[in-house]
Parts: structure tokens; sequence; C-alpha cells
């Protein structure tokens, strides 16, 4: 691994130091913003988050934030899901698409009023996508990024954790629920949501202010449970079939090559940007798909540019993200394969930095 | 220095592999891409630069292609600066606002016929604020992310290197135009232009496929002119007054905050989104601008966070980058001064992380 040069540009975190003083090892950026990727290890990392709790500095799903009289139309026009049942304290994953059809992010979208939305985006800029659409369309709606920074409580004591900083009424929050809670006088966002299968819940820590007095209360209160600093998992996540937008998908592929055609309502969400494109798609399916695979033999290395996947010499996809499994002994993969070689079993070969290897096509992710 | 965690996120370049061979020490992230930033060290890259050549693998200033019949008019909505004399062959240096006059970009606009244009980006996913405005304004114009890496050859040996591989021709193409030369078959856009004071060239490699025969055919070439592989230097482009979109500005700042009024010319550009917000400032100028600054002492670190710049204990701006600089044997700097502090010779004091310093407002850049 080569190292990563400071700038302001890769903007700091309102947790940095205390990411720091916990002996971060490696970073990525994610919305002009450093991500911590390995403390201990990746692989001790990935044992601890799924007996214990971590807590993650995930500040970089930076927020959108739309408010006024049109901000619920936008939101509309932004995602083929249909948002008319959404209700306030609801987060709803949306594909976001342009006007072909293609991801331009796959953000979770947090409903705090009817005339108040934030997103919480994956890697790219939304918030110029956000703000062209509502130039272009005179939409009566602020549109900007405000200081609000994520932290992410995760793994199965998380719910322990919170409990003893926010009070039991925390075990209320239902899966992509939120609600509001008081920290040193302030109201914070609290939704149970996170990117792992171990669950937790995710922070909206409104005021980089309060980020540090934060993140030393959690680590006090947990001590005794082994609360430790973590990040999101390569392994947990491909295990658990998380997609990384950039990484599995990008502007090219359709929600329903993604394997997201359940969050696309095509017929019923009137008015979204690329819904046209999508009808076709929506009927007939797509031609390639999103799926799990095992890659056999030895651990892979990092996944850096697309794997191409071979049945009879012949290229019918590309693995997109890999890595070595403790828990199921084998690589664990994700790729986008074509219909005539994505079924459950079939087997293919995929062209890895260290060679030919066997793949086989899964029916699920493996948790 | 943390390290890097690789992933297909952080996109490979067609010139990684010559890089990675030229013994890359560090990286930084721009437009989701990776972008060396040390080879040898940072010094001793800077002087090599000042005196011979390098190569720089600088595809990650990505292109937005606009074509189509309204690829011009939807050019004047993007910018301040007033298109209207721009020829095809010319390069134009623009900033880019949003409705309140806040920068979104600083790019290099290349103009290669009447309804075809490139935008050579600085770090923000321009191409979502340039399709969000063509889709709102329905414009009959089609926006993407060619695959074009610029590679760029500066220094004061380039001319010598380029005459070599590309014929005496190259010396005709004058600052900021561009002329099309032949390589391996292919027509290749050849720009006067860099981020660098010492002079040079840009080539948009088009297809990469020819980016390993190209970067290798050069390197082959310059063998007696001590060609090495280099990248955007911090120490020359702090010298030489070079701003980086997202260390020394943001969408905070309006073009003339940044020093960029000179590109502005908000009366004529009829049609740019911005305008009216940027009309009074243009008339009254700013209340902060950018000045470059010396701080005294020894070396500082490397400006990861604005440090705050003071006046009697009054905070009357921020430095945003800073390097120290061999030959002028000061840190060099960039910061934004209220315009109560900011003539030159004023005697200021900014918050490192190694202790307050005396800084110095000055007339003008290094060189």
């Amino acid at each position: 691994m080569a190292l990563i040069s400071p700038s302001r540009r890769l903007r700091r975190t309102p947790f940095s130091e205390g990411v720091e003083a916990a002996g971060v090892k490696a970073y990525t950026v994610y919305n002009h913003m450093l991500l911590p990727t390995v403390f201990e290890s990746v692989e001790a990392d990935y044992h601890h988050l799924k007996k214990n709790v971590q807590i993650w500095d995930v500040s970089c799903e930076r927020q959108v934030e739309l408010r006024g009289p049109d901000a619920g139309r936008l939101m509309q026009m932004l995602t083929p899901r249909d948002l008319r049942g959404m209700l306030p304290g609801q987060c709803f994953y949306i594909p976001i698409v342009d006007e072909t059809g293609g991801m331009l992010n796959d953000p979770v979208a947090v409903k705090l009023a009817e005339d108040r939305w934030w997103i919480s985006i994956a890697d790219s800029d939304l918030l110029y996508w956000v703000k062209g659409v509502a130039n272009g369309w005179r939409l009566d709606v602020l549109v900007d990024e405000p200081d609000v920074s994520p932290l992410a409580i995760q793994g199965p004591k998380a719910e322990e954790l919170l409990e003893r900083v926010f009070g039991s009424s925390i075990r209320n929050i239902r899966f992509f629920r939120f609600g509001v809670f008081q920290f040193q006088g302030r109201d914070l966002v609290i939704a149970r949501s996170g990117y792992s299968k171990q669950g937790g819940f995710e922070i909206y820590v409104e005021d980089s202010e309060i980020g540090m007095p934060l993140w030393n209360k959690l680590f006090e209160a947990g001590e005794d449970l082994d609360v430790r600093a973590g990040c999101p998992n390569l392994i947990e996540r491909i295990e658990g079939g998380l997609l990384s937008f950039g990484n599995d998908m990008t502007d090219d592929n359709t929600p329903h090559e993604c394997g997201l055609g359940r969050f696309c309502d095509t017929h019923t969400a009137i008015g979204c940007i690329g819904r046209d494109a999508l009808l076709r798609v929506a009927k007939e399916g797509p031609v390639q798909q999103i799926r799990p695979l095992s890659i056999s033999g030895e651990p892979v290395p990092a996944c850096t540019e697309y794997w191409p996947l071979y049945a009879s010499g012949k290229r019918v996809g590309r693995v997109s993200s890999a890595a070595w499994s403790p828990d199921f002994r084998t690589n664990v993969a994700i790729g986008m394969v074509r219909m005539t070689h994505w079924d459950a079993g079939t087997k293919l070969e995929v062209e890895t930095p260290v060679g030919m290897r066997a793949a086989t096509v899964r029916d699920k992710f493996w948790i």
C-alpha cells in the first residue's frame, strides 16, 4: 500500500482526533473526506465487529439537505422509488438515477418533515446533481450540505451501548426509522441503520463541536463492552451483500442491474427523471445483474480494477469486490454477471492479479 | 502519513503501471482517481521540475464533454467568463459558479468545435452539475465523461522533449492554445498548459489503450534529458500562486474572493447562472481575498485544516496551503485575508499545528 498525502482538500472530520488516537492504520477517501479502513487489521476488525460493538466515523456520508415547499417534489424527481407513503421519521434506501436510468448514487433518504429531508450519500457529489436539477426546474427549495456528520454504532452490543447513553427508548427505534434524542442539550437524529449486517445505529451529529464529546462519552460508557473504533469492513460488507457505489456499480448501471429493482416503482414514481428509460428494463428485466460469487483457492488481493469473468473463454461479466472470509473459508466476491450465466451454481473463471481462478455463482450472499 | 487502502472506487489510470514502476511513494485522491504526490521526495521532485522535464499522470483531470447544438449555450450558462470571442483551438480557464456565485470548480475549457467542448476539471463531480442543468433547462446536448486522460509534460525541457516525439510544429502552439498531433495513427489534442509555472504541455490522451505506449515513448525519447515521472508539486504551485479547488477555495467563495475577478465578465456573460449574485460583488469588490503570505520560522507541516490568521488577537482570515520553499528560504503560503488586513506588508499571526507564527502579506506570489 502507498501513503496518502494529507491536505485540506481531503477533509478531516469532527472525530478525526479520536480516530487517530485509536490508531487508525489506513484510510480511503470518500466524498472528499477521510474514511478509516483499518484499525488493528481488516481481519481482526472483522472478528471484533461480529462479536462486540464498534464506533465508526462515517462523517463522509455527507448530507444533502432539501428544505422548502418543493422539497418533496424534488425528492421524487431524484428517485424511481415511490415516496408517497413515506412518513417523517422514516429512512428509505433510494437509488438515484440520471435521465438514462444510470445510477448516480445509492443514498439513504431521511424524511425529517414534509418540507425537510436529508440525503445521506454514497461517494459522489450528489449535491451538484440536486442543485442543477433544482435550478433548471426553478424549484422553490434550498439545497446545501449542512454540518451533519454521521457516527455509526455497529455490532451486536450496539443497542446495549446506546441505551447507556441515551436511555432505554433507544430500543423502540425500528429498522430504518429514527428518533430524536438529547445530548448536551442538543437534538440528535438517531436511526437504526448502518453499513453492516451486525445491527446498530447511525447518529446524525449536527454541529461539529459536539463530535468529540459524544465520541468520548460513548467510549467511556462502553469500556466493559470492549467498544473499539472501527469502520466499514470489506469482508463483512461483501459477505452481507452491501454494495459500494463506485466499486460495484457506476453510472453505467441501472438499479435493476444492481439488484435494486425492488426499490424501483417505475410505474407510480411520477416525475422521476430517468423513469422513461427504466420502464422497459423494469418490464423485461436487465441482461446482467449483481451476483454473489465465491472464488476458489488462496486469499485474493484487493480488487482495484474489474476482474473479468469468463465461461468457456467468453467474457460474461466482472468481479468488483473480493476478500478472503475467515468465517466462510473462501474468497467472497461481488460480481456483475450476464443473464446467460447468472444462475446459482454456474461455474465460471475469474482473471485475478494472481492468476485465473475458479468462481461459482451463489444463490445468495453469506449473511 | 497513513496508508491508502486500494479499491476499484479509487480509480487507477492508463498510466498507473508506469507510475508504479517509477517508484511513486504517495498519492492523493482527485475526482475518485489516484493522483501521485511524491516520487523521490517533494523537495527533490521540486528541484528536478525546475531544471529538467517531468511526465505527470494527471488523468484525474477528468473531462466533461458537451456535444450538440446547445453545447455553446450551456457552456456560457456555467461560467461568468464571456465565451463569445473564444475560437476552436483555444483553452480558457473558467470559474464555474452556482446560483449564489459560489465556486463549483475552476476548470480549463477546451473548445474543440462550435458544438463540442471538453471541460478539464478540478476536484468535484462537475459532471453532475452540468447534467442537472442540461436536464432542467431541457437543452439539446449530450454530457458525459469520455475516455480521455491528460498527461502533462512540465519543466524547462518540455518543449525539447515533445519536439522529439511530435515534430517541430509543437513549438508553434501558443500558451493556452492546442493543436492536433498524431501518435500511432491516433489524433491527440496537445495544449500548451499545465499546473506549474515551469512551462509545458498537456496531452489529452484519448483511449486508454495508447496510454502506456505513449508514456514509454516519452521516456525513451527523453533519456538524455533526465526525464522523470513527476506530479503537481506542492511547493512550486504555492510559489506560483496556482490555486487548488477544495484547498484554497470551496463553494463558500466567489471567484472575486479567489482573485479570479479578471475571468468574470459579469455584465456581458448573458445567461450565466449566478450572474445576478455576482453583479454586486463585481461592482463593490469582495471583502476578503486570496493573498500570498510568507510564514516565518522553521518549515511548517502540511496544512490539513484552515489555519486561522489573526491581527491583534482578532481573526482576519485563514491559511489553506503552506510549504517550506528551498529556493526562497521561507514558508510560502496561500491565505484568504479580510480587506482590512490584506495590503502587502501587513504583519499577521497564524496559528499552525506547531504554534503561533508571524506571517506577512506579500504583494505577489513568488514566481
